[in-house]
């Protein structure tokens, strides 16, 4: 017994939601939604109260279609003060095309696992950390250039290796903490994530890099993602990433479902007494029109069956029903 | 921070699993599963070491046409030493049939919302408590009679009503201590439990009632179900029900998904260092066979993914990819 544990009395502490479907969810969507739509998209998630909105990615259009509208849709948001626009950028090419598009913060993706790394991104890992070093300067010497966040891909395990020891992830960690970047997002990328590793691993990160904005990326591939993020609330985070709808997946785990549901999250938590910012009845205006959007139903259970207290009506016949047995006395 | 929180180091701690899909997962399903593959898959429950299984439900055959072997299902089934065998019991004529057919528990099923209680058994919830006392008086007067255990549902809300207060299920439990049951089953019957909610309720039962055999059954309907269990958890709770594959649902709350999957609830719990007592490589082989019974995919996200490290292969060019790799130096 745990009388009083304070997880579960969330006392308006500040948790930050940062959307990643618009990249990480529609870049595997076998559909081209159109550009207006994604910008109005992004335009309902600002308004929502949304802290961070990863809105795409700077890739080659030819590896990802999806995202060749990379720049119109960065430049043709409406930018609402207090919130950040970020984008993924895989190479200083990408990092051009985002500079010019006035991205706020540049996410930069490798993977803890060679395996994984190889596979995903065609590199070892310690190209891939030449390669993002390289971004790194090239954003540094900009006038007024973006943040630098990097996500660290397998952090909780490899659907090809296996387990992913937490000092290689640390290690990886601190290489790009030495670097200058102002965040390290720790992703579950395929959703072998469990509580216990991910109090243990939060923790570690939080008592070697206070400073650090630490986000967490989880997939509910296993069923546990609402879990861990509340492990991950226990251990100290304050940094969530969430994909409207639940939309998104990984090629190389054929059956993992999406990343966690951005209103699912969103509502557990507001249910719980944490602050998230998040105005739940816009953001579930953007998750309900998602399945026109890809043509598809989204995994989101607050899609399907609303919020805790949507209620429903009685049976049609509930009033001869309540007489009946009444009459029995 | 929280640091050190044993909620996250289950040290071994005993959780007892108690699976409903035969009852709750059956019964609302359109099919007939034959009566020889409900008997096997009751062996095939007991073979992987749930604690409880609640086998069927002594009600009019008319009503539910599914579960019209119920006395065949119970006598034929092989009774494994350890396990307890429940059936649902709605009167004193269903009682009549369970003793006959050697049930060892009876699950004596009434609503906290006098709307749903009405709804869903056409009854009032005075009328309903008075008809399960006439079955505990049965029961306590039969020589070696069964076991006796009532489900509140709504426990965590009502779907037509709404919040329910905690007062009114205490209320309702006291009612069955007082008639001597030995366990009690809070009913999250349409998914609309939250975390700090179910942290106090039990928190609440368990210090007002230490000796009674406390369960919590939670549906996943939007997306709580695991963190739920956490929390009863933390508050002192060691019993949970759970259906196979994650079968089940509410037909007066449309969109409402099944109970937690058992398989998803040991395969977290199992990561987490509580001692389940679940085989689950036997138990995700009856999961697996669900889709064939029941002629659909089940919800359940371990069917679909596997576990943690169930890993994938590389991709096919794998070798090819490295090589190319490494020639870059």
């Amino acid at each position: 017994m745990n009388t009083g544990n304070k997880l579960w009395r969330g006392s308006q502490r500040p948790i930050h939601i940062q959307e990643v479907g618009t990249r990480d969810g529609l870049q595997v969507e076998p559909v081209f939604v159109p550009t207006e739509d994604k910008i109005a998209l992004v335009n309902a998630l600002s308004d929502a109260g949304l802290a961070k909105i990863e809105v795409t990615a700077f890739v080659s259009p030819q590896a990802i279609p999806a995202l060749r509208d990379a720049e119109t849709v960065l430049r043709e948001i409406q930018r609402r003060p207090g919130v950040v626009y970020s984008a993924l950028v895989p190479n200083v090419r990408g990092a051009e095309r985002a500079i010019d598009a006035r991205a706020d913060e540049f996410n930069l993706v490798m993977s803890c696992s060679e395996t994984h790394n190889l596979a995903n991104l065609r590199m070892t890992r310690a190209q891939s950390f030449a390669a993002l070093a390289d971004v790194i300067a090239l954003a540094k010497a900009t006038a007024n250039g973006p943040a630098l966040n990097v996500s660290l891909s397998c952090s909780f395990g490899c659907p090809m290796e296996g387990d992913v020891p937490a000092e290689v992830v640390l290690d990886w960690a601190a290489r790009f903490v030495d670097l200058g970047v102002r965040g390290v997002t720790l992703c579950d990328t395929t959703g072998m994530a469990y509580p216990s590793q991910v109090a243990a691993l939060t923790e570690a990160f939080r008592a070697r890099w206070p400073a650090t904005e630490l986000t967490l990326h989880f997939h509910n591939t296993r069923g546990m993602g609402l879990a861990n993020v509340l492990a991950a609330i226990d251990a100290g985070a304050d940094r969530f990433d969430a994909s409207l709808g639940g939309l998104g997946g990984c090629p190389y785990a054929p059956g993992a479902t999406g990343n966690v549901c951005t209103e699912e999250i969103v509502h557990a938590l507001e249910l719980m007494g944490y602050a998230t910012g998040v105005d739940q009845d816009k953001l579930l205006g953007a998750a309900r029109w998602l399945p026109a959007l890809v043509g598809h139903d989204v995994p989101s259970q607050i899609v399907k069956a609303g919020r805790r207290l949507d209620l429903h009506p009685v049976p049609a016949d509930f009033e001869a029903i309540r007489e009946r047995a009444l009459a029995r006395g």
